[in-house]
C-alpha cells in the first residue's frame, strides 16, 4: 500500500542539472523531471531549503571559470554556461554528457510515504536530507536517509544540517582517533568554521582559528574564540607558532588546499614543539599532520620541508569518514546535531534564491566566489 | 671481571667528528679519544668497514654548500670546512657548537667485552653493528646491538647490513600492513634500490621502479626489473600510468622530495585507478600513499592535486617503523639480512677511503654528491 498526499505532489517538477558538454563547458539548466512514487521503505520530500555549500560547488561547476558565465533561457528557465580551463576539462572528462542533479542536503516536508511504518511515520513531518540532488521540487529518498527536525524548526533551520554539522564533528572525532588533543582550522570565519569554534568552546577542545583578515578575526573572537591567527598579518608565522605552542596542536584541517598554508602549519607546528628541544638530525618525533578538505586555492600545494619526517597531508572527505565511523555513531552523531540545531550547528545565510534564481549570473557571481561569510540558500518551492 | 685483548686495544684512537659553527660553518675533523672500556653487557668493536650512506649526509654535512669545501691540517689530521646557506644554519641551529659523531653502521672485530656471556661470545667474532658513531677506529657498543656476521662474511660484506636492507624490508612490511599489494621507488638505481629490486623479485612483490637516465633503467632491466619507468624520458607519465595499471601499485617510497615526483607519482596512481571508471565527483575511493625518506632535492615538494581527496603524503624513516614493528619482528628481518648478506642484501662500493681520506675534498666531492651508484666505504683501521 502507498499513501501519498496526491494533491500535493505534482507528476512532474523541476529539478537543477549540471551538463559537461563535449565542447569544454558546463550548464547548469532547469530540467522537469517525473516525481517518482516512493517504494515501501520511501518518502518522497517536497524541498523546501537547500544550501549553496563549498562542496556543492565541484559538482555544480566542474571547475569552470566563473568570470565568463554566459546567461540564456528565459526568466523562469534560464540556462547558464561556462567554459571549463584546459585542466578542469581533464578532470570532468568522466561526466561528460552526463546531466546530474545537485545539491548535497537540504529540508523539506514529506509528502508521500511508502507501506512501511517507518516510511509512514514520516509523513507530513519536516525531514533534514543529504541525499544528493537536492535542488530540485521534489525528491524520493530513503526513509532511513532523514532526520526529523525537532518541534519549532524550519525547514531552513535544518537545511545545512548534514554536511557542515558532520563535518566539525567528524574533524574532532579524527583529531581524537588520531591521538592529538588539540586541533587547526584554515578559512576558519566560514559557517563551517564559526560552527567548529563553537563546538570546540563546547567540549573544551583548544582550536587555532587561521582566517585571512582583520575582521574576520574580531568576528571569530567576538564569538569567544581564544587563539585566532590572521595568515594576511606580518605576524602571522610567529603568531601560529605562538599559538601552536600554547595548545600543543598537532593536526591541522585546510580548506584551502593550494599555496602554502599545509606548509606554513607544518612548519610552525615543527618549531613549536622543538622549541627549547636539543638537536634531533631528523627533526621532531611528534607526528604532525594537516588534511585538505577543501580546494578554495585550486594551485599546487607546496611544502617546503622543514618540519623533519614524522609529517604527513592527505585528503579529507566527509563520506569516507562516516562510513569508517559505522552507522551506530553516525546516529549518534546526528542526535546530537538534532540537539544543536539553533544553536552549535547552526547556519547563517544571505542570501535566499529560488532554483531559477540560483541560475542568474548575479547569484553565481556571490555563491560562486566562496567568499567567506557569504552562504546562499536555495528555495525550490517558494 | 673484564676480558679484553689488551695489546689489541689501544688506550686513543681516531674518530672522525662533525662540528656546526656559530660562524654557520660545517667543520669535519678526527679526533683523539679515549677508547673506553666496556661495561658488563658491552663490548669494543674495532670497526674495520662503514659505508657512506644517503642517511649519513645530513648529520655529516648538516646542508652544506659542498661545491665550496676548504681544506686544512694535515695529510693524517685533515680539517675540511664548509659553509651553510641560510635555511640550513637555521635547522642547524641546535647543533651548534656541539661536536658529533658520525656514522649509523659499520662492521668490524669484537676486541674487548665485558663480563656478561653474551659479551664474551662475541670475544674476536666479526659483528655488524648500527650504533652510530662507526666511523671512528674503535666503538664501545651493547652486545645486543651486534649481529654476529655468517661465515666467510667479509667487514665489507656485513658493513651496510642495517640502514639499506632494514629500510627495503620496512618498506615491504609498510606496504602490506597498510594494505598495498605492489610498490614503486624513485632513485631506483641506487644501492638501495637494487636491492628493493631483489627482495621484491625474491618475494613476488610488483615493484615500479622509477630512475633519472636510460643507462639505470637499463641496469635495473638486467638486474631483472620488469616495470622500469625512466623520468627523463618524453613518455614518463604514460609509462607509469600503464606500469601502475598494470602492477595496481598504490603506494610508493620517494627518495627525491622535492619538486613533481610525489605529484606525478599520485595523478598517475589516480589516472591507472580511474581508467575506464564511471565519474566520482571526489576522484577514486582508493587511497593513494606517497612515503617521502629521502631529500635528493631539498626544494620544496609541489602537489598539483589532480587525484582525488583519497590520498597522503608524508615522511618515513626506519627508526620509528622499527619501533612499531617490535623487536621480534626486527631480530627476524635481521636473520633474514644475515642469511642474504652476500646475495640479496648486498651492497656495492666504487671506493674505499680511510678515516683521513674521507676528509679529502676530491673523496666529499663524490660521496656528498648523492650520485647513484656513487657509494663509498670508510676503513677506519687500513
Amino acid at each position: 500500500m502507498e499513501v501519498a498526499v496526491p494533491d500535493q505532489v505534482p507528476a512532474q517538477a523541476l529539478a537543477l542539472r549540471s551538463l559537461v558538454t563535449a565542447s569544454q563547458t558546463v550548464e547548469l539548466a532547469l530540467a522537469e523531471v517525473s516525481v517518482p512514487a516512493p517504494g515501501p521503505h520511501e518518502v518522497v520530500v517536497r524541498v523546501e531549503a537547500a544550501p549553496v555549500n563549498p562542496s556543492d560547488l565541484g559538482l555544480l561547476f566542474a571547475g569552470a571559470d566563473l568570470s565568463q558565465v554566459t546567461a540564456a533561457g528565459t526568466p523562469s528557465r534560464p540556462v547558464v554556461t561556462a567554459p571549463l580551463p584546459a585542466g578542469a576539462a581533464r578532470a570532468a572528462a568522466a561526466r561528460v554528457g552526463q546531466s546530474l542533479p545537485a545539491g548535497n542536503e537540504g529540508a523539506g516536508t514529506v509528502v508521500a510515504a511508502g507501506a512501511s511504518d517507518a516510511a509512514q511515520a514520516l509523513l507530513g513531518k519536516l525531514v533534514a536530507v543529504a541525499g544528493g540532488g537536492m535542488y530540485a521540487q521534489y525528491r524520493r529518498v530513503p526513509a532511513a536517509a532523514c532526520l526529523e527536525l525537532p518541534a519549532g524548526a524550519t525547514a531552513a533551520d535544518g537545511a545545512a544540517s548534514f554536511v557542515n554539522p558532520m563535518t566539525a564533528l567528524g574533524m574532532v572525532a579524527t583529531m581524537r582517533r588520531e591521538g592529538h588533543t588539540a586541533l587547526v582550522h584554515t578559512a576558519a570565519a566560514s559557517n563551517l568554521g564559526q560552527m567548529l569554534n563553537r563546538l570546540c568552546i563546547e567540549d573544551q577542545i583548544p582550536l587555532v582559528s587561521i582566517v585571512r583578515s582583520a575582521a574576520q578575526a574580531e568576528l571569530l573572537r567576538a564569538a569567544g574564540a581564544r587563539w585566532v591567527c590572521d595568515s594576511t598579518a606580518a605576524t602571522f608565522r610567529a603568531d601560529l607558532t605562538e599559538a601552536l605552542a600554547e595548545t600543543r596542536a598537532t593536526i591541522a584541517f585546510d580548506a584551502i588546499g593550494g599555496g602554502r598554508m599545509a606548509s606554513d602549519i607544518l612548519n610552525a607546528m615543527e618549531a613549536a614543539i622543538s622549541a627549547g628541544a636539543e638537536f634531533s638530525r631528523y627533526g621532531s618525533a611528534v607526528h604532525k599532520q594537516v588534511y585538505i578538505y577543501g580546494s578554495l586555492d585550486r594551485g599546487p600545494t607546496e611544502l617546503t620541508r622543514g618540519f623533519g619526517l614524522a609529517w604527513g597531508v592527505g585528503g579529507w572527505l566527509l563520506t569516507p569518514f562516516l562510513r569508517q565511523a559505522g552507522p551506530e555513531e553516525v546516529a549518534r552523531m546526528r542526535q546530537r546535531v538534532a540537539a544543536g540545531l539553533t544553536t552549535t550547528f547552526a547556519s547563517r545565510y544571505t542570501g535566499e534564491v529560488t532554483l531559477a534564481g540560483a541560475l542568474s549570473v548575479d547569484a553565481i557571481a556571490v555563491y560562486g566566489r566562496q567568499a567567506t561569510g557569504q552562504k546562499y540558500l536555495i528555495t525550490p518551492n517558494a
